[in-house]
């Protein structure tokens, strides 16, 4: 191992350079005018892995293509990973807001020392090609690699992944493995690895409450006719209660309090709910009442309104009652919740509410629910051992708020766990104007991958 | 008076001409970008009125200018009317549900004959121009007037009438008379006419719920962070009790019952609740239970909310905690309300009510007192009589729901009683797309207001 780690060292310049060879391609999935810069980035990892030895060739979709690639490694005895990436990145606008050219990659001095500034520089170019050169420095040194390993690069992960489904289920008996690698998050912070451990899932609903066949003026019949923002409001005025929680009858059927270890460890990362609510202007944690922040943040489900809207918006008053009015929810779903079971007591809570001459109609999202990986799954302990030998601590184990679909795409088509380790920062400004990777993240990530292969070989 | 009808009558087409030259005109006041129009309804209307022999002028304010116009008529001795209406309108939009341009007026059938659709046909260009052919008729048959008059159109009725107050401070001693007319009101059906003797009074007022300093995505933060919309519906939703009450404390102060007699007058009108409802899609009366459903619309006040919005409005789902959330309200209210004292309980409120976090910025709007006018003043007696006449059936004596401010404007700073009596109906969607005016009752309008024009000088 120690040979390995020091041709990452001694390569280090030589990594950063293939890395900018890709940043200088805008492969921005949103926008269609970039389809061919996206297939050159497909191409040129393409050739990169080829390169490498792999079997490797784009896998088209009705969309952008995949890459797929595939070492044979140690052999049919050897664990199969399944490394998932995307090479497509977040639009760069605005582009006034950029100290430099987004798609002319920089490397500049920073507070902590270099750091590569480009859109895609870490979202997900440098955590891809930070696995690259872990895979390179295993090859160039022992000649092969300690475990079988397909690589999968998506395209289009920026724009909602509308042709994951179709690719994996094409490409299934090509994606065949133990587990999958998705190195596509953060770490806990400057000195301390993360792998994320749950993921909260999704179910998403629009209600409109329709009144009156058309706009009424408030002065002939205000007070006699039904108004249907007041009815709105009084439905979802209705929708937590004095603690917090929400009223949705059987919302929270199945979720489990955290367990008590995940909670000594979350409380051992010290995180500041002051300081994180501060940068965004607010000062108290606004969930349920008993919960820790991480616990509000991670564990808990929500029932967020995203959007609301209903009569006259223009400027001064207008004396109408609207015909309808319109509210756009998401719910933030734990384990144990069944999206549909949610959206459907939801309109259940809508309709039990409504007043005479409100009615309501129902619009459904999407909707995934939650995910916890089981750390004690072999493959999870040589993640955090690969993880705690590289930085000298151990792995916080962290939960994330958000979702990442790709999770669930992977356990619904492919059957598989995944682990979640990535090397980014919470300042990276992904999705922003200059978007960075620091270089000693990049650095310390290509050596923690190379440990990782290592390790998930040793089992 | 037969030699002027039947001039009304021959005139029938060319007065609806210049009607539609004047709808031609955008004149809402509510929109900045649309105050060169405005001045160009205010031109208009003030030529008309010097082509008719008046003294006639634009009036400034800090806002849009007013229209003043005075004919000494009959002389010294003569009863000196003041007639009101304003020439701007409310906005058009929802512009897609209209079936033509609202400023490009159609005269097409419908099933009580000719009708004129565009934004201002009734509300209230048209019973402006009903007004003014009246006085074209008796000039042009009998070269004068039977009394004075004093012309006085505004040009802000639509977005509260903030430089009223102004315009007659600084006008009072032009507008000398012995009551007002106002042309702002409808009849009870379309055989019936009517007088309105009672008014409910407005307050306006926005609320700003504000949260986070920004946007934020609700997987990064949704759980601990306050969202707006969600503080904002929770205020909103306690706004009414189990009853139809408004719970805003004090909010009662002042109001009386309908008196007794006023009660049986209006069972008289044999008012049909199911049927006006119905008409607009709607089956019950939603005000205070216990209250009749005339004096749910006539006498008793209200809390509605005209508009709303917050977030995110576009196609499908957006995962945001938006920053801010708006409502707009408006306050329906009766005599013995005082609308300063209305919106400053509506602040407490909210505050009251407010989560840590969310912050509410309030804007006021215009405001004004609900109204009872002497059914028994001779110009009162007068113009029932000329009503009779005209439709063969006493004019029905009506409350409204709605509010003329000009009415307490007119008793505050000119010391004069006003006599309303329009020719609009129930179903002309004043405010909503497809305005419309009848043209039986443009043309029975111009007729009633020559006979009334007459009555008045016989006093």
């Amino acid at each position: 191992m120690d040979k390995i780690l020091s041709a990452i060292d001694a390569n280090l310049e030589n990594s950063l350079a293939r890395l900018c060879e890709l940043l200088r391609i805008p492969s921005i999935s949103a926008q269609p005018a970039h389809a061919a810069d996206c297939r050159a980035a497909a191409s040129w990892a393409r050739d990169q892995l080829a390169g490498m030895g792999f079997e490797a060739r784009l896998s088209e979709t009705s969309g952008l293509p995949g890459v797929i690639a595939t070492h044979h490694g140690a052999g049919p005895a050897a664990p199969h990973v399944l490394f998932y990436g995307h090479y497509d990145v977040q639009p760069a606008d605005p582009l006034a807001l950029w100290h430099s050219d987004p798609f002319d990659p920089q490397i500049v001095e920073g507070p902590r020392g270099r750091r590569i500034v480009a859109r895609g520089a870490v979202d997900d170019k440098g955590q891809v090609v930070s696995f690259f050169e872990a895979v390179r420095a295993h090859l160039a040194v022992t000649g092969g690699l300690p475990v079988r390993l397909t690589v999968l690069l998506e395209g289009e992960e920026e724009c909602g992944s509308p042709s994951l489904a179709e690719l994996l289920t094409k490409e299934k008996a090509n994606l065949a493995a133990d587990f999958v690698l998705v190195a596509d998050t953060n770490m806990w912070n400057f000195e301390t690895p993360a792998i994320t451990t749950s993921l909260r899932g999704l179910a998403a609903v629009e209600v409109t409450v329709k009144g009156p066949s058309r706009d009424l003026h408030s002065g002939l019949y205000g007070g006699i006719a039904r108004n249907p923002i007041t009815a709105l409001t009084r439905v979802l005025g209705d929708l937590h209660d004095d603690q917090g929680g929400v009223r949705i009858p059987g919302f929270y059927d199945g979720v489990r309090q955290v367990p008590d270890a995940l909670r000594e460890s979350w409380a051992g990362l010290g995180f500041d709910a002051a300081a994180f609510l501060g940068e965004v202007g607010l000062h108290e944690p606004a969930g349920e009442h008993g919960q820790s922040p991480l616990a509000q943040l991670w564990a808990r489900p929500t029932a967020e309104i995203n959007g609301i809207y209903g009569g006259y918006q223009g400027d001064g008053a207008k004396t109408v009652i609207p015909a309808e009015a319109t509210a756009k929810l998401t719910f933030r779903l734990v384990p144990g919740q069944d999206p549909a079971a949610i959206v459907a007591n939801f309109e259940r809570f809508v309709r039990a509410r409504l007043r005479p001459d409100a009615k309501a109609e129902f619009k459904y999202g999407g909707g995934a629910p939650g995910f916890i990986v089981n750390i004690e799954a072999p493959f999870m302990r040589a993640a955090q051992a690969a993880l705690a030998a590289e930085f000298g601590r151990p792995a916080a184990l962290v939960g994330s708020g958000g979702s990442i679909p790709v999770v669930e795409a992977f356990k619904t088509h492919l059957g598989l766990d995944t682990v979640l380790a990535g090397f980014g920062l919470d300042d990276d400004c992904i999705h922003s104007p200059n978007e960075k990777f620091e270089v000693a993240c990049f650095h310390r990530g290509t050596r923690a991958h190379a440990r990782m292969l290592a390790a998930f070989a040793a089992g």
